[in-house]
């Protein structure tokens, strides 16, 4: 997608802090942090949400999903993380392009 | 697991308002709710967290996956929901078998 800011990313078009990348994914930090630490699971693959990824690429999200831990592990989150979808105006997703907040580095409040 | 709360409420040993089940999923109301609509997603085959359900039984998980945009329609969540999964201590897991928040029913901040 043309005019999408992680596509855009991903193909190195604009410049991000990318931690991690494989064929399926791309880690990158978040730019306004909410955690001590806080990075973004972005697929490759363009789907505006989670509706279009489980419709069109589900196996794709289940490889992401069994990915995530050696992740985490691998940026030191031995004490535990937070996964967050947001999903549409309610949730405050601001990037029609499906990725998950990874965050950590800190206990952390449930709340909304 | 005899110990397991989620597995007694699975099993009916423990009731629980359940909205929703199938062979890999019980769908009940979270008993602390933090927003107006909090759900859990819990798979019915009981691992601690996402490193062991990813490591054995990561098909199940990306059932599970695929079947949130539908549970979520039929929520009536048209405006959107966010999905949070707590791993270890410092993202607060309080019982030792996975499970996904499903949150919404209201605007909702992005803070830890």
């Amino acid at each position: 997608m043309d005019d999408c800011i992680f596509c855009s990313i991903i193909q190195k078009k604009i410049s991000a802090n990318i931690i991690y990348e494989d064929r399926d994914l791309v880690v990158i930090e978040d730019i306004k942090p909410v955690a001590k630490v806080h990075y973004l699971i972005i697929p490759t693959a363009h789907y505006a949400n989670l509706h279009e990824m489980s419709a069109f690429n589900a196996s794709t999200l289940g490889l992401i999903l069994k990915k995530i831990p050696e992740i985490a592990d691998s940026l030191g989150l031995k004490n535990g993380y937070r996964l967050v979808v947001n999903q549409g105006e309610d949730a405050g997703q601001t990037v029609q392009h499906f990725h998950i907040h990874l965050l950590g580095g800190q206990k952390m409040n449930f709340s909304v």
